[in-house]
């Protein structure tokens, strides 16, 4: 009259024989030592576990086998660690690839345009300037000539040196929107000087930027040069008197030759004529056509963009090369307690001085005798060194933190000429642009040769063309045409297409994929999952539990939790022995 | 003589005792009411689940364990679904990556070339047509003159409104190929007036399309200019008889200059040379070196492309800008009741008159008296108010369904000018291209001047060279010089490379990903496969067939499959049953 | 006493009655057939297996069942074979896709710099030597018109010609350096001579290039012009005395222009200027803004790119174009047994005679009676027929194995113009630039002409300006104008930007991604891991085992492994039996 429990692992014993021992194991297993706890805890983990091969492990009974399983086992969580480390590791990269898209039917925003005069100075206003007997230019030639400044020299000969000594002179002589902007058609609709925002640059002295960015955006919606901004130019390709001839400055690459510097830019962004601008020859229409590219840039982690506005005197948004400018200009400041004309203003240097000022030259201009002849410029020097040092050695970029803008546009151009204007029309064009003031202006010979020869034309009865005009007219027509050649050009900048190009970054490798992949990766070597892994707490727990209560001491019935399997084991085997008291009492 | 079943999570009854209360248990399980069964099914398919998990929720004894179990399976399937849902979304996303490869052993297609005057008439063949007494521009002319169009007194004055209005005197004075096309090579061949073909263009009138792409394709083997496109052009930038200046058109931004207008194109595109083409200057070489730009799209779901045929009035493949101008075209015609002539015609828009035709101004400006001074046309301002309202207002575009094509190459240009022709040549060029024929052109004068020079040079005995000159000769030469440099100019078109860039779009995550990634993660969390999944469905129609069929009333055996488990037991138990007669009846 | 052992998937059999059947089938478990002992192998497996499914498959009694779960696992094996082929394919396409990168702080290499005069030769040393008596240049002109060579007379006439035959006149009229590079700045300090490197063109005989690369490289740290390179170079576009003209080739479609063509390369790259180069033209300012572009390509198995040296005359790293142009080379010289002016020498080449050389054109020219009138080229024939298949077929590329380099920068252009000099500083400019040696430049006229209006205005009282100046001197002065805008040209080359853009390859598709994916789909169809494979293959090896080893011989006590499993249930059994022998002693 025996009842057996047959419980897996454990081997069933005799019906009546096994009796005691039957109870000893009862008993051992009532009075369980704590390891014997543990071992049956894992045991039970192994041979329940979801984990592939664990089971494997535990049920083997011959030890060859458990120990080849043992070792797959580890193999398996070997290969699934170098894998999971690559998949950690090829996230922690935080890569990005770009997904380039065309955007068809998104508004494009038409960008700011830039223009600036390459001869920074009106050489009629200097000759205006010069014929004034007290001219401050006067005494600075005198100046630089009377002195010498070393290898500064060839600063003080620049023009930077004149703008940051002679500050009101150097803006009288400086090009003016009204003489310069001679017509403006924007979108089929002409525009005047309102639309234009004056600021000064050290290369080009007054630049003039269209739709600079403060007002509402300018959205296109058509393409084409007839929809996009015409401008007409005088470039102030001063005719000199014969004889007069300046002096060529050697040492700069960008002067002394005529035309407009242009640059296309994001509106709201500072432009760097000098450094991203392109150049429009006179005699020409340029057409400049314009494709949209945007840039859109992840944050942290993945890039390090920002979309902050920068601190310079004015307010731009961020880009690399302003911030970079910037940045140069602060370390100037320090290092020197000066700023350099070449670089934009900040907003708490409008009191500092020039590097390149000098302050009594006036004086010493006035008494050269009391002043030695070579003049020591200790702030120019340091400027200097300061320049050519970050321009050497880029390291110090590291300290400025600049970092690309989240969301950029920037503008693929394509520059293209085309002989401009047609002599047929150069009469009727003067007298559309300059409607009477024409006087003032340096075509006033082209026109004075131009109408003279119409008149002489309708004065005359034959109309027997050309062959009855005199070698002379010819070539007061042709000097008219080289005249106003030389000096009017005309800009067509358009959008040639409405498509903008989107170069977007996304996370190469992102969260969603690592845990895909750590799932594939467990999956394969181990087949374990998350739940797998919750066996594992589970057992880790109870083990722990094991260390900190003593079980024999307590009741099995009290012993529920965590060790739930060993009290359903215990209460089977009361149950049991119970049965078995009442059989034996049968 | 006990028998006892130990069956899992079933508690084992005594060995004697309990007999009657298994014959309980075993009626209760003969008859068992639809509740067990259910419950018993689902505790079948729990412990024997492959889920990681839900066994141990069923063969937890503990309530606590038990709960937490549940409540980490519930998690995991939480953190499945949250997955498993942003893994679909991704793919729903269909975004694609764009695959950029060089490839260098493909043969590259030549692109057709369109090339317009920027001036649309000849300025000569006008002089002509004002010639002759009875020529209907004179009258044209009167009219425009006379009469007072408000705000179209623009587009009265235009080039357009020219051609909308006299059409067979604008077909006179445009552009003949024979004229402007003075020579062409391509490929080391001498090409000629076959090879192009001519179209109209609102701007531009007449333009000349070499490789239309109606025939073959014109496949490149080799680069450099030597082996491109080359052609010689005059753009009869006719010298005006002195004195005769014409008016200036301030609200054109394209006319006026002199040069030609090319467009580089994918073959069988249509050319939009305002849009997208680029100004070539007389006077010079144009060097327009080319690379091939392929893109290849992806068609539903991942875009929207197409290969389309667009259905003009001539058949031209889709690009998104032809496609869009055809629309605009066709809105105007069901808006207007009229053409506009700046756009495509349509197959169906021969009859339909230009918005800016007159039916009858040649009866005005013979009788002014009988008409008012001021001229309303109101399909004319219908056009320019549904133009203006597509330039301002892109919605209109969504109607259109304008798709980018699925194959598109596009040509990256680099231009570059070098001074031509040389003075050395120019007499030998003028006779190579005008080959006797120079008296008809504009070109006679020049080449007179040179052909003196020349000869008396011939007829001088002493070869003091240059010196020896007349200022009058050296200014002939120059002004020879200059006519001719204002009037021809030679581009060579060639491919720079013969790789070929291609941007291949590439879905960013396909199917494929989607499955791994799913099963990743259902791996990840749950330890489940689609087999597991099987084993509920399984569960879910086992229990479906438990409320349609009342399994007590049926015999056990009858009952094989959904529930062949419970069979089985049955089985078992029906077994024991019989055990239990036999050992009774012992 | 009755002991029952209830083994999972055991019919429990019955008390004491059964005994007699137990002992039979234990019977037949300790002298298992081969055929049974595999079948429990497999079944063993299935029931244990963590494979989803499989378990079932065993477990399942109903036979419908079993079919249907068998169905649903082949279903899911079929499943994942056919996703794990998918994704091995994906795998073996070795796809990149292209990750490109803004660099900020990279330091950027200056690239090399190639100009060369358009006009190959000098006119004024033409003419110099055509005024020697024994010129050789004077045979052979006349050796190329007295004898026709039919199709090959276009290239008898050609400058390739010229220099195939006559070598050392060639390399004399050809451009030198010190006439041709007036002005020579970079990153603000003089540059000269040293700085370049003269090669030699088929199309532009000389050719300088600045910073060849042998040296170390120029690592820039700045931008714009001012801190680029900047050349004045003279043109040599002679004025040729009036009334000589020359003879305009009209095959050529680079000739006869004058300016100067740049090409901007990699530093250690061979330049070809006619098809990668552009064009600059006299009389302006270009403004050519550089913007870098860095390619990093994969080698094998993604991509097959190379580092190489190509083994040309000089050793330049390898570019795709270079690597064809000298194998093209290669197989003309195979072919034809001469080699190609137009093509790079090759290192064994130089013994090789050119295609084009006519070996006894002397003795021909000064005895033409004794040849016939019509030469037979055969080699230059064959070069010609060579070149030909080659720009028609480009199968050949095959043979040549060229394949992109791993590493290479190319840079993006942007070129520009503006009007230089102006007229104001002309003077000056001459002055600075020849420094004394005006006399023997072309612009002698010029200056003469400059510096005679201003000797003869400083020697005027009256300063009563323009108006007083007859009209022969202002001709003078726009001759000299004239004269110095044909000849002179200032090339401003700079970085724009100091930001890379690095278009870097990456896997699309790599090991780890495959492996993942692997994991997921196996996980997600049959819910099998490597170690689910391992208990397959555990199987198999068993069951080869059992083919091997006839077990039935055997005592199950020794089958130990591998069929532990079994071992342990027949010693189970063996207790069993044991106990009943117990009991049964009893």
């Amino acid at each position: 009259m025996v009842l057996v429990t047959q419980m897996k692992y454990e081997e069933s014993p005799s019906c009546t024989q096994a009796r005691n021992k039957v109870d000893v194991i009862l008993r051992m297993n009532e009075l369980p030592s704590r390891h014997t706890n543990a071992v049956s805890l894992i045991a039970e983990l192994g041979s329940e576990s979801s984990a592939h091969g664990l089971a494997r492990i535990v049920s083997s009974k011959g030890t060859k086998r458990r120990l080849i399983w043992t070792l797959l086992v580890i193999i398996g969580l070997a290969a699934a660690t170098v894998q999971f480390s690559m998949l950690v590791k090829k996230y922690l990269q935080f890569q990005v690839v770009e997904v380039s898209e065309v955007k068809d039917s998104m508004p494009v925003e038409f960008p700011a345009i830039t223009v600036c005069n390459i001869e920074p100075i009106s050489l009629r206003k200097v000759r205006k300037l010069l014929s004034l007997p007290d001219a401050a230019l006067k005494k600075w030639l005198e100046f630089v000539y009377k002195f010498k400044f070393g290898k500064q020299s060839a600063h003080l000969s620049s023009i930077r040196a004149f703008y940051e000594n002679l500050g009101d002179e150097a803006e009288y002589v400086r090009h003016e929107l009204k003489d310069f902007m001679l017509h403006c058609r924007f979108n089929k609709e002409t525009c005047g000087g309102s639309n234009f925002t004056t600021s000064f640059d050290g290369n080009y002295y007054s630049c003039f930027t269209f739709n600079r960015g403060n007002s509402d955006k300018i959205l296109m919606h058509s393409t084409g040069p007839e929809n996009g901004l015409s401008l007409i130019i005088a470039v102030d390709n001063d005719n000199p008197p014969l004889g007069t001839y300046g002096v060529y400055n050697i040492h700069s690459n960008i002067l002394h030759s005529a035309g407009v510097r242009v640059v296309v830019h994001a509106p709201n962004t500072m432009p760097s004529p000098v450094n991203h601008g392109f150049d429009v020859p006179p005699g020409y229409s340029s057409s400049i056509g314009l494709k949209a590219v945007l840039h859109t840039r992840l944050s942290e982690p993945y890039g390090n963009c920002s979309n902050s506005i920068l601190e310079g005197s004015e307010n731009y948004n961020n880009t690399f090369f302003t911030c970079l400018q910037l940045c140069k200009q602060r370390k100037i400041i320090e290092k020197c307690g000066c700023k350099s004309s070449d670089l934009p203003e900040l907003p708490s240097s409008h009191s500092v001085p020039f590097c390149g000022y000098i302050k009594n030259w006036r004086e010493m201009v006035a008494h050269p005798d009391n002043y030695p002849p070579n003049v020591y410029l200790p702030k120019l020097i340091c400027e200097e060194h300061v320049s050519h040092e970050m321009t050497t050695d880029r390291s110090y970029e590291v300290s400025c933190k600049c970092v690309q803008p989240c969301h950029e546009t920037t503008f693929q151009k394509s520059v293209s000429l085309s002989y401009w204007p047609l002599e047929f029309y150069q009469l009727n064009i003067l007298q559309l642009l300059y409607n009477g003031t024409i006087a003032q202006s340096q075509l006033d010979e082209a026109y004075t040769y131009l109408s003279n020869i119409t008149d002489e034309e309708s004065q005359k009865e034959d109309s027997t063309m050309d062959k009855g005009y005199s070698s002379k007219e010819k070539e007061q027509a042709e000097r008219a045409s080289k005249l106003i050649r030389q000096n009017l050009l005309r800009v067509n900048i358009y959008l040639e297409d409405l498509s903008v190009v989107e170069f977007r970054q996304m996370p190469a490798y992102d969260m969603a994929d690592l845990f895909a992949d750590i799932g594939g990766t467990m999956g394969l070597w181990m087949g374990i999952s998350v739940l797998t892994i919750m066996e594992l707490v589970e057992l880790i727990i109870r083990l722990i539990m094991l260390l900190f209560y003593t079980e024999t001491r307590q009741m099995p019935e009290k012993t529920t939790l965590p060790n739930g399997v060993i009290q359903q084991q215990q209460a089977e085997r009361r149950q049991f022995i119970r049965h078995d008291g009442l059989e034996s009492s049968v």
